[in-house]
């Protein structure tokens, strides 16, 4: 019999970052504030709420600080954005964000096709990125992507993702790692065998998983990583975040998805199904197009 | 670290049977014989081709014995089909097939609704087809529906499978014994519980599952199960199976994303995915809307 599951675990939810940065049509700031309240009230604690990234490449993130500015703070929740270089932290900071996701990714190709910037240039970038974010008192998740693979490079051999930590400066100063796998290339068996090699790399810090369900081994990796001791994982309300250009093609694992599979297996999420739901069906009625999850269509 | 996987395992093929019976437009018999055939030539070598069932009520397999008749018989693929009764025993031995599916429910609501029968007569009714099916010297497999729950009744206990299973006089009888998920409500945790009550009571009789991915469970399902020592699972092409008043709604777990994950982790199937995920899009296009598998799309 495998090992003991985790008692809780908790959802960081990505959909109105992620999630929203993939759709072609812009949504209003005022349904996203929307949103992001309900997801609140239905009891998700962490939401990453944007990306602070050019406008002219992202259009759908262009309202960033207007979002910022018309969302009620409140103390159960913490908001988080996204940031690729020292101006996203620098926005981010201004606009009154206390967390902030900096991202690399340990693709070269990917880097260099996402950032303009090499592997060992972003990862230099990233170090002093923390370091920013830290005079400023924010609480920093590092995140690196393609650390399962990437379309362009294949596979990351083992000793490619230690020599990456080994190489982070600042990861004690770090909430959180965050292991992304951005293209949907992770199986359960390399789920467990990274978290194998990176736990014990870094010690006490939390090590996150962020996996997208393109290939369908979403929930399948929730649970192998479950059994390796992870209580934190993003999610996208719906499944959000799929390629623009397939339709129903599957984005980031769903947020009712996974709490459905979480509670049935008796681990509490404190959040209510339902509530995310009802945004995921108000969305996919505002996009006009089914979105990837499932829960969200027969609950 | 979780046990040992397998290091191969058995795909047995049900989209020509619990596929399509659910598609309303009737796919020609010549357009089943190519798709069979293409499975086959894929390296499918056990293909669930029909069911043997009142034809007013499931139309689209009314050509089960024309089907058996137009398809090639083969040494390296054992065909077979469903029976829910002693004449859906006896309409599959005259049409020539050497293995036969006898299925019962474990939900006392669901086999009347399905079946007209009570959970009762129909564990009557199945020992009888094994005995039938044993005197056509056909091989039987025995398949447990709504094992992990049903609409109807919700879970059941482990008690109450292990009551169907001392129950089965003619267990000895059967090559495999199938427990199904028919309404997809399975979670990883039940899968282990259920395998671990199960195989103690059957001893070396292999057990199979049959997993639907109506909740986005069925690869965790499955790698549950591999952890388990389970090496056979249905799986049907592009994951077909699904309600068709929800498009995009899952079915069974999708051959093409299990065999995908199982190659992934270094489990051998023996099957071609790239000949699996064109007649995928075979009949995509034949049907006029996507299916709910997700590697077919992007391979």
């Amino acid at each position: 019999m495998p090992c003991t599951l985790p008692a809780s675990v908790t959802l960081i939810e990505v959909g109105p970052r992620d999630g929203f940065q993939f759709e072609s049509r812009l949504i209003p700031t005022e349904l996203k504030v929307a949103v992001i309240q309900a997801l609140a009230d239905a009891g998700i604690r962490n939401i990453q709420v944007a990306s602070f990234v050019n406008p002219e490449k992202i259009p759908q993130m262009a309202d960033a600080e207007d979002l910022l500015q018309r969302l009620p703070r409140r103390t159960d929740v913490v908001y988080s954005g996204l940031a690729l270089n020292l101006r996203g932290v620098e926005r981010a900071h201004a606009a009154g964000l206390q967390a902030i996701e900096v991202s690399f990714s340990a693709s070269d190709t990917h880097s260099r096709k996402n950032t303009g910037l090499s592997h060992q240039q972003a990862l230099k970038q990233g170090n002093a990125m923390i370091r920013l974010a830290e005079s400023y008192r924010m609480q920093v998740r590092l995140s690196i992507q393609c650390a399962f693979g990437c379309v362009y490079e294949g596979k990351p051999s083992p000793e490619a993702i230690i020599k990456i930590i080994r190489d982070l400066d600042c990861l004690g100063s770090v909430a959180m790692l965050c292991l992304s796998d951005t293209t949907g290339m992770a199986d359960p068996r390399s789920v467990i065998e990274r978290l194998h090699d990176v736990k014990a790399l870094v010690g006490p810090i939390p090590v996150g998983l962020h996996l997208h369900d393109t290939r369908g081994m979403g929930l399948a990796n929730v649970y192998a990583a479950l059994m390796c001791g992870v209580t934190h994982f993003d999610t996208a309300l719906g499944g959000m975040g799929g390629c623009p250009f397939v339709e129903g093609a599957a984005g980031n694992i769903a947020t009712e998805d996974t709490v459905h599979m979480l509670e049935a297996m008796g681990i509490i999420t404190g959040i209510d199904i339902l509530k995310v739901a009802n945004c995921s069906q108000r969305l996919e009625h505002f996009l006009g197009k089914p979105l990837p999850g499932k829960i969200y269509r027969i609950i």
